[in-house]
């Protein structure tokens, strides 16, 4: 069974995932890019961007973190918000994602919507899958595409929202940024309780974050 | 014109000052006293529980944080609930407050409440006024009493919004530490489009919690 990982989500220190207003010119949200201003400071954030001669990038804690969370894993969920910001059912096939031709997964990715529409294949060995069955349905589908590796699930914070109030995430990376944001889209939010049974397992800063990783205390707990 | 500064006041990752169900045996909330374990690992957080000898407690980022709470500040405010557990009028006057004889503050104290009562000196220079006209009234009467010194704006997190929502805190400075509460009292949540005006100054961690200073970026901006 693979492990649900979540990596590298930001958020600020009121708790906000992303700014509010979220469209097609502020994809994180009005003032959301402060946010993952630490990951373009890094050389592993600055080779996302295409840029294979990090001018700035310091190595470093946080670009340790960053680059775990691309280890061992062969397949992400995200939700619909997180691949475009278009709502409704799908005018056409037009739009293929924020990233371009190539986009940074190089492995399967599944794409929770309410709306059908066929996979896409792009470079790069990235594919999206479009899942209309709901989440546990997208973990099943990514499971079996991820082999014997893990499964990220990319966010926004309402799907992420949704598969903590499920139990079914392994693995939780919060990077607090020391911001206040104000308003926005809250991560910790609707979930009825809490994300029971996730212990911090590590708690490391750097000069510009706090990274927060979380584990499930009972590993075998999980679907149980 | 004091400042008005908020100072070690911890939160969880997700978002709570405080846990779920304050009352007489949980005054910090069930499960709250997870966001205090820090303070009791220093010197400084020893010696306020009165143990002159502290017996584990270690120097270092911690007590510094937890130190400078106390330096230049000439009076408190605190809301009605850290106070004490009693809600509505007060039946007489024999809960004198969370801290016994000798109180921590050592100087006055201005307790945010609707309802009347006298004011109550206790050993060591802490004297409790009970204000019934507002947070501003408050702020103006600890500020007096303050003279040449900061006035400490202590919690809860419902009065810390209020005074946040006025834009009247000049600084503050927020604790996170690495559990999540799953619920409780939130501290960054009725603000109505947010803090305005704060900006992160200083972002320190220890091996335990993260340090975070936000100060109002334009001093003189204050009930301007």
């Amino acid at each position: 069974m693979p492990r649900l990982r979540v990596h590298n989500l930001s958020i600020s220190v009121d708790g906000y995932a992303a700014g509010p207003d979220q469209d097609l010119e502020h994809p994180l949200g009005v003032g959301g890019e402060r946010l993952h201003e630490w990951v373009f400071a890094t050389p592993t954030g600055l080779a996302m961007l295409g840029e294979s001669e990090p001018p700035g990038g310091a190595p470093g804690t946080d670009d340790r973190f960053l680059a775990r969370g691309e280890e061992n894993i062969g397949a992400t969920i995200m939700g619909r918000n997180m691949f475009g910001p278009l709502r409704g059912p799908w005018p056409d096939e037009q739009w293929t994602g924020w990233w371009g031709e190539n986009p940074p997964y190089h492995h399967p990715v599944f794409v929770l919507t309410s709306h059908p529409r066929p996979p896409l294949t792009m470079a790069g060995g990235t594919t999206f899958t479009f899942v209309t069955g709901g989440i546990e349905a997208a973990l099943e589908q990514a499971g079996e595409a991820a082999g014997d590796a893990d499964v990220r699930l990319g966010g926004g914070a309402a799907t992420i929202q949704q598969y903590l109030r499920a139990g079914l995430i392994d693995e939780l990376h919060v990077v607090v940024v020391p911001v206040l944001l104000g308003c926005g889209e809250r991560l910790f939010d609707a979930l009825g309780g809490g994300p029971a049974g996730l212990e911090c397992v590590q708690f490391v800063s750097s000069p510009t974050v706090a990274h927060v990783r979380f584990a499930r205390a009972d590993p075998e707990g999980r679907r149980g």
